[in-house]
């Protein structure tokens, strides 16, 4: 099971029980095999003395996303390694998406490459690094 | 400004004036110059479907202790890079502990190494690298 | 002076006296404003143990490619940290292509990637940061 | 057979069959389980256009002393990811040091920091992650 549409179909289900996603308001915008595309509007609590975004919450967006890429093709698995660069700040109210796509792949690691933006304006670049693990994504029917 | 005592201090007022940290639960346990500790409940709202804490919260932790260190010698700061490898999954309810130490610094950016625990457990690296700017942490009386 | 005429300029005076790259043999191929592309044979001397090309070789190249890309704005620059993804071994003999884009770019650091590859096989992926410095990359005639 | 005698034993026998190694002038100084410090002087080859050692050189360093302190246990390995923080510039002739401790490991992937110092004064920061391979590190007899 890898084509787009089982992709995009293995991640709403996903998005439908990550309590995670839902508690901060994550939304599924797109999604195809090894791909995924989500969203997150910086709300108050995620706002710091500087009234910008705490980086964390710019992170966890991206890891979430290249999490549902990886996932996309029905494996579980593990964030193992990150690597963040913050490239400009998010303030209160905008709408941050973020963008995954599949780097390089194996039988047992995966690595994605995140792109988090507010429209045109670049904020951060991830590069994550996933262990595969065995079981599938989803439970089979 | 930066003795073990004005640090403490700083930190202080800067953990009563971080929206971010109250919101999630954060507390300051301990400080000196370039150096910080603090801790974190894993909440209901930062366990995922498999039952462990998202690895954004952790990096959030790791981030904002980090933050802390480069703030305690009373200078204002925004992290530029961040790398994190995840050693071990972190349970609902357990208590992370998060430590950052100095490891250069110059006039211009500061590298701290975060380690977060959970007891004598490992669960993870972060090494972050802070842009320093013109400004104090705390305003000047 | 920043066009892209100007930028392959100061690629090749400072290829012409680069002393390790002319050591390790790397080739200028091309050049612009904020991109370079250099290439490398892998040599005997940079083969280990297993009949594949050591990290570090596939690193520096990287590294060097990027230090092109960033220096093509003519500022002086200093690696501060970088981060590498081994995708797929290189074996002796094999050239390698390394292309670095920018990122993101102040007045004070940058960002650039690098993508190296043999043919149309992917290799590595780098990230790394760089600090500008006071002082132009070319001497002022 | 993990003791530090045979540790010490597999990293000399590795050792003398590096020929990227011998090549740069690597020397092994300590080793034990999960632990090694290896030496390289600064030489000519080496230096760039600033005076100073191609950071590249300081990573194949430590990228090599943690591979060593990743072997030290008789498993085959490879480099998956690394990350270095630049702290200060090595000058030729001086004589670079780095010592790799084991952070995490399982049975398929490894963690180990490198720290490359000259005497006292700290060079870079190294972290990186091995991928554990089947079959050992020596032949066995």
């Amino acid at each position: 099971m890898s084509s787009d549409a089982d992709a995009m179909r293995i991640m709403t289900a996903i998005s439908a029980r990550n309590p995670v996603g839902h508690d901060l308001g994550v939304e599924l915008v797109d999604g195809r095999a090894g791909y995924a595309r989500l969203a997150l509007a910086v709300s108050d609590r995620m706002v710091g003395g500087h009234g910008i975004c705490q980086g964390g919450y710019i992170f966890t967006l991206a890891d979430m996303t290249g999490a549902y890429a990886c996932l996309s093709r029905n494996t579980q698995c593990l964030t193992q390694t990150a690597h963040i660069t913050y490239v400009s700040p998010a303030q209160r109210g905008e709408r941050l998406e973020a963008e995954a796509v599949e780097v390089a792949r194996t039988r047992r690691s995966a690595t994605y490459d995140v792109r988090v933006t507010v429209g045109d304006r670049l904020v951060a670049l991830f590069r994550g690094q996933w262990r595969l693990l065995e079981g599938t994504a989803l439970p089979t029917p």
